[in-house]
């Protein structure tokens, strides 16, 4: 049994890591901790996840923390990095956080500030060299939410050379991918009923990391014009995505590109051409769902794809890439089976 | 007093009209029409609607219709020719339905099929020249809900040359803009939770209305990839629209560019810069909420606009025509204020 | 034109205090302030203002509220009496707070702490008596949103002795009812998608009140058990509300009798037997609306009854008492059509 | 391995009893069958199910579903009788509908019409006497969602003689309670944003169902005022339940009866005093939480349960009983983690 802890375990990333930690054949759940919340039950904060309500919550230490096998870091940004340096090598430290998602310290620097603790091996695993990365590393980041869904959506066509590099994205989103964050726009009466748009013209920190992962997939720079915007459910993102045909490119060729990019991904689930992706599908499911076509007529490749952002969008993310860093079986733990409706 | 007929007045669209002529300070609300729904209270379909409970629907027949001075049509598509048809030039028939938008009976016939009955004056008076084509005109067309939006958040940037003409647009609905139509997605356990893309690839009917807006409107062939996405919430859409900046635009110029653009209108509101549009501000206001920028990393113009699909995107567009095409103050019943939370 | 001024413009009932008086014909919007708020233009807050968006706010003290015709305070618990106690009586003061709700001191004491501020004329005009406290009066306390469903459900039956005093309420709300607290569980992720219950067991603050309501209506001392449930929804409450039915009673009279008790009540709307209220008929309506029925198995009478929370529920009701009180049309401002869906 | 087929595969309970058998370690899922969707495949209605995406839907014949261990029979009522009599008794008949529900002949024929297809062992473990009537049988009647939530949170009190036969019960369901019906009020245009009773005044079906269970856990009659609430979520059902304290009962005697009645119930989760459920911790689990207390001014004793309508209220339930009846262990396939936010 490998035996892991969770750093941040009364937010909303620490609460799906012990949601799916708890079925998860092969590991032992030890020390939880937490920042403000230290010295509290869990219960209190995650009243759903009922077996492990009495655990009291630890202060997230590197003393605390020592003496796992794994150690989950479901952090604000900024706090990883000083942390998991004082957790040794023969520790696996999963970071959900930001800060060693970048390779590049200047757009750290730009988009979220201070001094850039590094680049860590990079948690998805469907990108190209994705796997290769991760066996055997003890060091994973986690991608961010809006990076996943969208990365996934479209490195086939930039990898195959059916689009120009030019991306353009919208993805929607449920609202706990803003954490348990006590800030008005947030509450309930404010976000039922309404759909808001946020960083708009490339002004959201997910973007220089959309950007580094479909670059590195395609060996070109890709530039991407990214819109989030807001919708009134607790999770879920689904994501918009298109980019101009490149020449000569036959549309008919298109899903089969695709099909052939995710021949064999346990999680990626291509759908038939014609239907198009459902959040709910993938509801506490390590799923991504995409679906693609060609718009003749504006002559683009559109990609949308859904996931439970989450799920594969944060905690089943990392636990499958723990699992791969272990040697255990990738799909571990992990369902493609969503809850609905 | 003018008095006023409404056919179709048990859906969504012939409430909204309703609700809005309820507090129409020049209008007197006549005869009430409708398909399956005839002989039965207008209080069973619309509760909300109290000082209308106890009217009977009549047949959506000519006979029935005639003798007001103007009769709104909220028909389903390719039921309202007929009926126009058969009513006088001397009363003022305003078509919520697509019959009469699209100029082009190709158009027509690969969107919708059938026979084209023809093309109307368009209800959208804050397009260039939009406020001519309706005053004193006895036919309207009204726009569809997703080319108001749309139409209205990229026509300033294509007018003014900032853009090159290759518009990328994701705009997410709430789900009363399918009507009531009794289809399995559309159930509320299946519709709540979840976010859905339809109609991708440019195949969704409003894509030829939205080219032709914006074509029209700068004298240049537009293209228009369009997706739509369903979201959990009754009203509201949320538009994400883009395009690449034009060469040698200066990007502190756009937002003045929207500013004069919509000097003096009364139901578009310009946020200020950096600032983005939520739904909600607009719930049963007849307003129209514009948020622009530059993505310069991407090099593109992002516009995002908010409505409400049942007021300014139907109903509330209609009864702003209706008040041109006769002469009453443009805004008479009809609000800026919206209701939240 | 009657000046009126609101202190705690930026919360919900501030926002819809403004939203009906905008469309109220007799008043003019003087001044608005605000607590930590003061200094920042109100439609940071209430962007669904869009009339009032650059008023600033002012800080809430008695200098800036002086010389208006009517200040509405929307302030928290406990914060109105001193302000108020410094306005003079030539203004009309309405209290949307619980300070002057409660006339046993001893209640006022055990539910909210502290000292009792006083007892003002109750603004539910429909209660017995209730016109006649406030015409004229320069003081008015605005019933809490539960109390007013409540006992608008249950008093006809309690006055025509058609049911024991032993009265059994349910109700369901959204989460306005709550303000704009910032507190984890009103956060939309957790809201959207749960039900929960909360204040079981008699400790609701607005059990006190439901009872001196109704034992005022009868003349009996009245039991209440109350049970509140948030839902995820914005506005609204719905009331289920029970109680045994009296000896002796036909329950085939219990519809008249209700029909009889609201009898030219413009606000009430008493449903046609065997059909059931929706909160979304009332939504920014100043409706209730009331179905009963007696189930004769369990020997009970059962009233349920919807409004809007922030409408007839706080601001509405609020207005309607102004009316009364300056001996404005009761009805002026108000509206019986809801916004649907 | 345990072979089990489902018939009415693609509606809510069958999906819900797919998905937890999908993650259940001792069956083998065999054939599933539908009515009007028979021929197409379960992915087109269960996009969800990925791993059972391409299983063709057969006819729901006795044919078809002969030669499995287990069939459950996730049918509209009153279909579930002639199927059964035609599956031997060595096939475990697991039935979801209400058809064998109700002992009483007459009942039956108030409430649902026609004749009486007689009584099956009745599949709520927890009540008195439970599990011992669900030992090696072959036919399970389960529960409706409603009495099993409102029954295990007030049997308790009623064995105990801690109240009077007299219960009250508004309980208010999420909307997948109404199975996948194309009815208007359904709709989520209808339904978000409203709350909205039905079924008032002891009309409701489930209300014998309720009086059933009580009435035989404690051996006197039970009258029951059963009035359900329809609120904006996809699944959940919290009740609110009370009735009048009995003579001489010690209020802080409560809580402790009930800790002993539940004591060792792996799926009852009684809350500590003060903390009330949520149906989000319950989402996807079998779990039911029950929190109860005594209202001293009311003197009554309320009990407040939540459950996951399709999971402990259908499906999960359903399991829990073949898993009794078969000598599986009870817990396997089913969990007491939810899914939140």
């Amino acid at each position: 049994m490998v035996r892991i802890a969770v750093a941040g375990a009364s937010g909303y990333a620490g609460g799906e890591l012990l949601r799916l930690l708890l079925a998860h054949p092969d590991v032992e759940i030890g020390t939880l901790t937490a920042g403000g919340n230290a010295g509290s039950r869990l219960g209190e904060h995650q009243p759903h996840l009922l077996p492990l309500a009495d655990r009291v919550l630890a202060e997230s230490t590197p003393e605390e923390l020592a003496g796992h096998d794994v150690v989950f870091l479901a952090l604000p940004h900024g706090r990883s990095a000083t942390l998991a340096a004082q957790l040794g090598d023969d520790t696996l430290v999963i970071d959900c956080g930001a800060d060693h998602r970048l390779s590049d310290a200047d757009a750290w620097d730009r988009w979220y500030g201070g001094e850039h603790a590094g680049h860590w091996p990079y948690g998805l695993p469907e990108l190209p060299g994705g796997r290769d990365a991760l066996r055997g590393t003890s060091r994973i980041a986690v991608p961010g939410c809006y990076p996943t869904v969208t990365s996934l959506a479209m490195a086939p066509a930039l990898v195959a050379g059916l689009v120009a590099p030019d991306v353009v994205i919208t993805a929607v989103t449920g609202t706990s991918g803003a954490g348990k964050s006590l800030k008005p726009h947030l509450l309930g009466a404010e976000v039922m009923g309404s759909l808001s748009a946020y960083g708009v013209g490339g002004t959201h920190r997910h973007t220089p990391e959309i950007i580094q992962n479909l670059t590195n997939a395609c060996g070109r720079r890709v530039s991407v014009s990214f819109t989030p915007v807001l919708a009134p459910l607790p999770r879920g993102i689904l994501a918009s995505c298109s980019a101009p045909l490149a020449e000569g490119v036959d549309p008919s060729s298109v899903h089969e590109a695709y099909a052939k990019a995710y021949a064999g991904e346990p999680f990626v689930h291509l759908l038939p051409e014609g239907t198009w992706p459902a959040t709910s599908s993938t509801l506490g499911a390590n799923t991504v769902a995409v679906g693609v076509t060609v718009d003749r007529d504006a002559n683009r490749l559109v990609a949308v794809a859904a996931i439970d952002n989450l799920t594969k969008g944060t905690a089943g993310g990392a636990i499958q890439c723990m699992n791969l860093a272990l040697g255990i079986p990738e799909t571990a733990g992990l369902s493609t089976t969503g809850i609905a409706p």
